[in-house]
């Protein structure tokens, strides 16, 4: 079996060693832009081989784990290179715009569009690790479009990696993850860069700053390569967060402006129920 | 040694768990206007004996860990009652308004103000752990106001909960606080409201949210009792902190709907070298 995985970085390099440990038989060939992540994803035994995007046309599985918008042109043209038995993946954490961009391709049935919910705030071959995927939820968006053969091949892969599937449509899927993935960060982003911005001293950020805000600004370290292109692609829904998100820090503010900590405190008790709906989060 | 915890709750309980683990001749007596929380103290063995307020006449020392608008009564009624050789010690999150409320208090010198910056988003006895302060920093404010054999006393018992050690002025400390760690709870606290308002389906937030929606949601976990006040006795510390925070979402907004993602990138960029500024906090 060979597999080409496009994006040898904490995705492609984790689905990478996870296929290794479960299928004996595979070979692994991995192809990216960057070349000095290449050449440290096969170091790091990630991959077996180096290969070159040509070479598709030999794979049986194809993994695409790149920004989204580089995406958007590798797969039409991975899709336009394979046989006609081959399944191609993407990873990417927007799913709409990549969807209609092969919408119409004659090989549109080679394709699986999923969202694997893994991942840390590191990036590149060297973030890559086993077990990544255990017990994370993967979105496969318009699964009925896929050949029911490659469906098929698709979720044992995803069940060897130890995957929960969930099935949606690539619109909801992008206005969802909005809220629970691409505010976080900017959230997260924000804060760190006002806290920059204050503390030139970063001795006294250091000193002072706890285990809480460490948690909270986590997703600050995330890498701009491929947030970018994500808040780019998913603009119009992360647009609607940020509005929702601003106006409940303005009402917090009106409501500490006008002295009612009576009201903040309730607003902190409902929110408190997010403990539950976090249960099972790890 | 009789030492009198008031609030035997994280802070409080785990504290005297500590203490009890270094100092086998001290008597941990508890203290606090929650008789259930009390109860529980007793019974997982935080205290060795229930107290009522009166009885710190007979305290060597007094640790105060309840949450910051009621420290500022006890604590007066606290140095009222004590002998004139005991150490009183707060653990609030705020320092500015304590220290004012007993600047004339005839014992104020038997007064240490003191915010150790550990905790977790959990409260109450059931969450006090052993060595929660082991390599976290102590904030302590005024140190000259307090008598030289008790600040002594003081860094005895920090020592031995492996605190580092650092001096502020109560003003600074409730001005850099406020960036580190009061905003970062707000900034958890309307993002998990913003998506909570949003997913009425919680089956879905939980399916879709992964590691990174866990992490920077975390605070909202935490305690309204103990956030209120706070909030309420650093209000134009936090304002401040909080137009800083929306004008930056702001900008952010506004350089998505400019699709000035070129911009957008060099800001994450530049905000990921808060790395390098959480390298060392756990």
């Amino acid at each position: 079996m060979n597999v080409y995985i496009i994006g040898v970085g904490l995705i492609g390099g984790s689905i990478s060693l996870d296929i290794q440990e479960h299928f004996s038989e595979a070979t692994i060939y991995g192809i990216d832009s960057d070349t000095a992540h290449l050449e440290e994803a096969l170091q790091r035994k990630l991959i077996h081989q180096k290969a070159t995007l040509p070479q598709v046309k030999n794979a049986d599985i194809v993994i695409i784990s790149i920004p989204v918008q580089a995406s958007i042109k590798v797969i039409e043209h991975v899709l336009n290179e394979v046989k006609d038995d081959t399944l191609v993946i993407d990873a990417g954490s927007t799913k709409e715009q990549i969807c209609q961009s092969i919408e119409n391709h004659p090989k549109r049935r080679n394709f699986l569009a999923t969202h694997p919910i893994a991942g840390t705030e590191f990036s590149g071959p060297k973030a890559a690790v086993k077990g990544l995927f255990h017990g994370k939820t993967n979105i496969i968006c318009e699964v009925e479009k896929t050949a029911f053969s490659l469906q098929e091949k698709a979720l044992e892969l995803f069940k060897i990696l130890g995957m929960r599937i969930r099935y949606m449509d690539p619109k909801s899927h992008d206005k969802h993850i909005a809220y629970v993935s691409h505010l976080s960060h900017i959230s997260s982003f924000m804060l760190g860069k006002t806290v920059i911005e204050k503390e030139k001293n970063e001795r006294d950020i250091f000193d002072l700053a706890g285990s809480g805000f460490a948690s909270t600004v986590r997703l600050a370290k995330s890498s701009p390569a491929m947030w970018t292109p994500i808040f780019e692609q998913n603009k119009t829904n992360v647009i609607e967060t940020l509005n929702e998100y601003i106006h409940n820090l303005q009402e917090f503010k009106k409501l500490m402006l006008q002295d009612n900590f009576e009201k903040i405190y309730q607003e902190m008790e409902n929110t408190n129920h997010i403990k539950k709906i976090l249960k099972g989060i790890k």
